[in-house]
């Protein structure tokens, strides 16, 4: 069955975001496994927000290689052309796409969809870049996650630059 | 000079306690590391609160070695024998205590106690028992950080139980 992993940048203390919206803290000096976690995966999962930020940007691009993209959002009513609307039936509607013949899935953010597959335990894999750096505050990786989750630790890399990436399996329920 | 060490286990999410107040969750089937610890630091920090809870569990005893306690509150008149009150003045103090003769010094919370010392930029080294385990709330480790804080990644260990520990120095302002 395909995975849904949970693959993101975030501070010691938990955010993914600043005070500020400000992402100035995410090393870019080297790939930190991501071009091989590309060829892991054929398919994301993008949040309204995080779908209409990235629309925002079009013409700089994302960089990204050419996924599937599935758009998660109870009030748009149409995506961009090659992209899925999902709009209701969240679970089944995963279930069914991973039990579809494929790549694992990214699940890219943001807040509210994560939020909403933590809780329904339809992530598999999280895979954490830990960046040497406390921000105080702003965008919290998790939040109303309902019960707690267990975890399995499967990797553990780390960085000249002082980045621990941590990946874990999550407990199904 | 002696350094002021934060060293606390956490959840993967960071928090020190659960919802409940549980540590139900923190691994209790080995060392991991604290023997080798203990060797480096000869005193304690403690906040009013974890003072006040750590007499209410006396007679079954920390179980800790004999460290030279600083007790900190604005409050309390008087601590038990052989530690120290410390009142105000908590900045020129603690720089005081760290330029005396003596090994380093465990910051063993609590949360109050935590941010007064990282705010004003006392913290010399973080070590974090990153536990993995997702708890969804409870009392997070890092509350009203004023500043960013830059890190330097010193260590980072593995166990087998999935515990990582993560060490830093911490960025002087």
């Amino acid at each position: 069955m395909r995975k849904v992993i949970l693959a993101v940048a975030v501070s010691l203390d938990g955010f993914i975001e600043g005070p500020n919206g400000e992402y100035d803290w995410c090393f870019t000096d080297q790939d930190y496994g991501l071009k091989e976690f590309f060829k892991r995966i054929d398919t994301i999962f993008v949040g309204r927000k995080t779908y209409e930020m990235s629309l925002e940007m079009e013409g700089g691009g994302t960089g990204f290689p050419k996924f599937k993209e599935y758009i998660f959002s109870t009030t748009l009513d149409k995506v961009k052309e090659g992209a899925t609307l999902i709009k209701e039936d969240i679970k089944t509607k995963v279930e069914k796409i991973k039990t579809e013949k494929g790549k694992d899935i990214w699940l890219f953010g943001g807040a509210v969809l994560t939020t909403s597959l933590m809780n329904s335990r339809l992530v598999d894999e999280l895979s954490l870049a830990v960046h040497p750096v406390i921000l105080g505050g702003g965008k919290p990786l998790f939040s109303n996650i309902k019960d707690r989750i267990n975890l399995t630790l499967i990797d553990t890399r780390t960085y000249s630059t002082g980045l621990v990436s941590l990946t874990y399996n999550l407990a199904r329920k």
